[in-house]
């Protein structure tokens, strides 16, 4: 399948290009290197720095020329799981199967690996080339605002706040925008506008981005009743143990399955003006969605 | 006095226009928003945005039209504050005779703050204008290193590392040079980019930074000696009492007060080419020093 092998050709240069920004430091404090690698290493499926790739593709330009951009992006991603993760936040023991970063360096260490994950993301960014000033100013400021408390860290926060509440379907949005979707609709914007897009370009690709993020989340929700369901033998996942408010919980299991369909054909129909250039992105929404099948 | 009375009114620019940013936010988390303005609007000497601006004072410009660079470098200084307080590193209820950012909020929300100034600051810089976007790339790329792993981060993850040991003058020098001089330098060579330093001027303005750090890393260490001495009566510190290695440690009081008045003459040579508009600059190092008197 064309979609899978692009995708993991560009998860490849993904890695090799993280790799080396982290061989390139003489850092001052090794554990500090080290624990910043432990997390960025862990492997992952590299969604944003593919989608920011996808997005320039989806114009006519080679997605790979903005690898430092899309690597950025995901040092800012894997920043905020680090944080996330910390004992005063989530508290979780584990991510994809191995120990979080505080469980291995300490709680400290793991702050100070997901800041410097974080400023460096701005650094690397600001050496992507092959653009103009111009445009890289207005790129890397629409991630700040994208990242900070107008959009991820302010969605983080909510969260923080909802825990253990009831919260209505409106407030769970908010959290999501802020904790997921900023980050996609910023990677998306910003290899559409690297590429040069035009308004109507950018536009139709922000309405992806935006119905990409939605289905995105709604997926995770069922997958996290489902997928449980086929791998532990029990019907309840996760997000009803933690009284977490999901698409699920809120709406059920069958209403949450054909909003995510819904959404992810209005993500497709986005892209109505686009030629087979952007076929990856219509699959990749396709293939997200057929996961809860 | 013509230095404290500049001095005043440019820390209260810094304080309206840090009020101002915050204002501009309309928050998707309203503690949020509180908890950075907690800290933020601590008070504080602001002396690294005194410094930006007075080393584009230097070289003739007008100081305050980089004002948005100057309060973007104070975010990243108080975030790093407040992470350094959390409880997983120096774990202090006090600051400034205030209580610290996560007793009042708790350690979750503090990380987010923390985290939400820092990518804040970053917008903020961005936002600068009266300069070219090729410039304004290269500055702010210059901060993001010095406020990253190899500077400021790197700096704090080695001083958590050095807790509780004993140290070389080598080592503290490195954990200096990270967590205090890293931003001190930024700001001098930022104030100095954006106002169209030349190579000569912008070294001759490095040189100073860097002595200015020194000196004031010095000088912080002498008082934590004999500025206890006059308030509680003893001759021990703080940084005694937790083993901190530091000049005084390292050396002896009146070493240390040597070292202090060296390293400020040789800051205010690094000036010797530059008219009287670096006077602020030549007065702020020598005031400095002269505490310990």
């Amino acid at each position: 399948m064309k979609l899978k092998e692009l995708w993991k050709e560009r998860q490849q240069m993904v890695e090799s290009a993280l790799a080396g920004e982290l061989n390139k430091k003489s850092p001052i404090d090794k554990t500090l290197t080290e624990s910043m690698e432990y997390s960025l290493m862990a492997g992952g499926k590299r969604l944003r720095p593919v989608l920011l790739m996808a997005a320039a593709d989806a114009l006519g330009a080679d997605g790979t020329k903005f690898l430092k951009t899309g690597i950025a992006i995901e040092m800012i991603h894997t920043y905020s799981l680090i944080h996330d993760d910390l004992p005063a936040m989530d508290d979780d023991d584990y991510r994809r199967g191995k120990l979080t970063n505080h469980k291995v360096y300490g709680a400290g260490m793991a702050t100070l690996a997901g800041d410097a994950l974080l400023t460096l993301a701005f650094e690397v960014m600001l050496r992507q080339d092959g653009v103009d000033a111009d445009t890289l100013v207005k790129v890397v400021r629409e991630m700040s605002v994208a990242a900070g408390p107008d959009g991820m860290v302010g969605g983080q926060a909510l969260d923080v706040e909802s825990e253990n509440k009831q919260i209505d379907m409106d407030t769970m949005r908010l959290v999501h925008m802020g904790k997921t979707g900023a980050l996609f609709r910023a990677a998306i914007r910003s290899g559409a506008t690297l590429a040069g897009a035009t308004e109507a370009q950018l536009a139709a690709l922000t309405e992806y981005a935006d119905k990409f993020g939605l289905a995105f989340q709604i997926t995770d929700d069922i997958l996290d009743v489902i997928g449980d369901e086929a791998v532990i033998g029990k019907p309840v996942g996760s997000d009803e143990k933690n009284h977490k408010s999901t698409y699920v919980t809120l709406t059920s299991l069958e209403e949450a399955k054909k909003l995510a369909q819904e959404t992810a054909d209005e993500a497709v129909a986005a892209l109505k003006d686009f030629g087979p250039e952007a076929d990856f992105l219509r699959e990749l929404v396709s293939y997200l969605v057929d996961r809860n099948k």
